[in-house]
């Protein structure tokens, strides 16, 4: 099927560069987009790398894109989801833990000082997740994020996190896919945390997630079973230069396209802007308060600051919510 | 291609099945491979797990195979090819360095002392990896493994080393991939040593290679390029329980079929034992000194101890190299 739809794409493709335009075939492909400059690189970038004698033409192998997670494509407002199931899992086992009434930063989320939370950052979560998850075994670990996010809701739309993805990125990474690009999610989030859902919501299966990690241990039960054990530790954290330590880690490839949302990502589109050929670099800009949120510069979630300088510096794409985006979430088209 | 290749194996498996035997149509896919049992248990689980309502059928999403490489795909005698490129790298880089000559690990490459170095094993290369690649950057490190993996020959075959890989491996290898298996490496070497030329010799693309590795670092030039820098310090050693923790971590699924040859692998043979389902364990048992080399318990190199005799106890298969292969080399074919 997706060979059958690269070559019908191709062939559609090469038709309409006799006109200087690219096409997609009757059917648009970003249905989602409004008209417009993000909209249009997108398509002339797609069109440049995949079609066959093109001067930027990209072997099907090397057709690698990243993805950051939070703010790209999926809600982090009012605070990254993970740090809800954080605060929710330390919650759940305080009665075990009478001393964390008075030791940070147990005793704000048991005070439920949000404030203090959103400013903490992943880096801060990411010590969370380590101290609340000690002594489960990655399988443990993989269930309790599937019952979670299975029932979870945010707090202002009342709805499943997992529906509080952006529709016009699955159509974008939909359309890379159906020309051979591999989609990768490259998120500072833990990737254990991501990996049960990723394939189901965005069509990225587990080995093209990379992520955030705790050190985790090989064990055998008395039983002779082998498990991994979560250690209390940090062992990686997939945000800013790491974003492209973690894409040199795990993938050993740069990518010819990044998306991201905040000063986190500008690492991975720097790299991504260095490779030779052709590159794509794309920003989501959050700039719809009334169907999602605005916000930027002074954002203790997502702050989008240095980034953005350099995107327009560097003539780098970037996709406002409001302007560029017809609808925001997959509900709104049923 | 792929597709076509899968439907119609498909279809000639489902005829086999009212026989009681596994076919793969009038071509053998494994013809390097003697009939016998190690060949036999192959075709076998593949039509178990990919045959269309088999009580046993695993979605393709989930048909992970993971391969060692070292000794399982290529030779690693008379010592870890790494081994070899690291020696080279440190008489190359000797007239810089005249403290070497008093200083171990250096001091035994530069006397050329070879049982020392066959003895150290890959956590002791990777030491030396570390210290004779630091602030060199993972491109610059590339090319320097592409550079000597071209010239570089093996000093009895007097073959490259990429010429020295085994084609019942390359058989087996492409028979999965052909129903739809990815086909990962976890080997104990370092992954930016395999990744430069991985995919040509074996058809494993970078971001599906996991190996140890080393720090990098991310760094911006002088003229604002952005680079990584490797530097001398060890992150991750991919052998013995490290291949699980690694699977988990790069692959974050388990895989449904693993080979091996040594009891570096062992873990990741528990680790692939222990899922639900149709689970395929095997090893290369290296018998044939005379068309490649005999060793199991007691070499230094490779040592074949403990996993064996989890093998002979749990009956995963075994392949004898000289009683089911027909040939060893792809060069034999020519």
């Amino acid at each position: 099927m997706r060979r059958r739809a690269l070559i019908t794409g191709l062939a559609v493709m090469a038709a309409a560069q006799s006109v200087g335009m690219p096409s997609f075939g009757q059917t648009d492909p970003l249905p989602s987009w409004n008209e417009g400059q993000a909209k249009q690189s997108i398509l002339e970038f797609v069109a440049r790398v995949t079609m066959t004698g093109s001067r930027d033409f990209v072997p099907v192998a090397e057709r690698i894109a990243t993805f950051d997670n939070d703010g790209t494509l999926w809600v982090e407002q009012p605070m990254y989801v993970q740090v809800v199931f954080a605060m929710e899992r330390v919650k759940a086992m305080a009665p075990q833990h009478p001393e964390w009434t008075t030791r940070e930063p147990f005793k704000s989320i048991l005070a439920d000082d949000r404030a203090a939370l959103a400013a903490m950052g992943e880096n801060g979560l990411l010590e969370i997740i380590a101290a609340t998850h000690a002594d489960l075994t990655t399988a443990e670990f993989a269930k309790t994020v599937s019952e979670w996010i299975a029932t979870a809701r945010h707090p202002r739309f009342n709805r499943l996190y997992t529906d509080l993805v952006y529709q016009p990125m699955l159509e974008l990474m939909a359309l890379l896919r159906a020309h051979g690009f591999k989609t990768f999610i490259v998120s500072g989030g833990g990737v254990e945390f991501m990996r049960p859902w990723t394939e189901r919501v965005y069509g990225i299966p587990p080995e093209q997630v990379v992520g955030s990690s705790g050190v985790t241990k090989f064990v055998k039960r008395p039983t002779g079973e082998p498990v991994l054990l979560k250690e209390p530790k940090v062992e990686f954290v997939d945000d800013g230069p790491g974003k492209a330590v973690g894409i040199n880690r795990f993938i050993g490839r740069r990518p010819i396209l990044a998306f991201g949302n905040s000063d986190g990502d500008q690492q991975m589109l720097e790299w991504t802007a260095a490779g030779a050929g052709a590159r794509f670099m794309g920003l989501v800009h959050h700039t719809d308060a009334v169907r999602e949120y605005a916000y930027d510069r002074s954002s203790p979630v997502g702050r989008l600051d240095k980034a953005w300088d350099e995107a327009v510096q560097r003539k780098w794409a970037v996709a406002s919510m409001k302007a560029d985006w017809k609808v925001i979430f997959p509900f709104e088209l049923q």
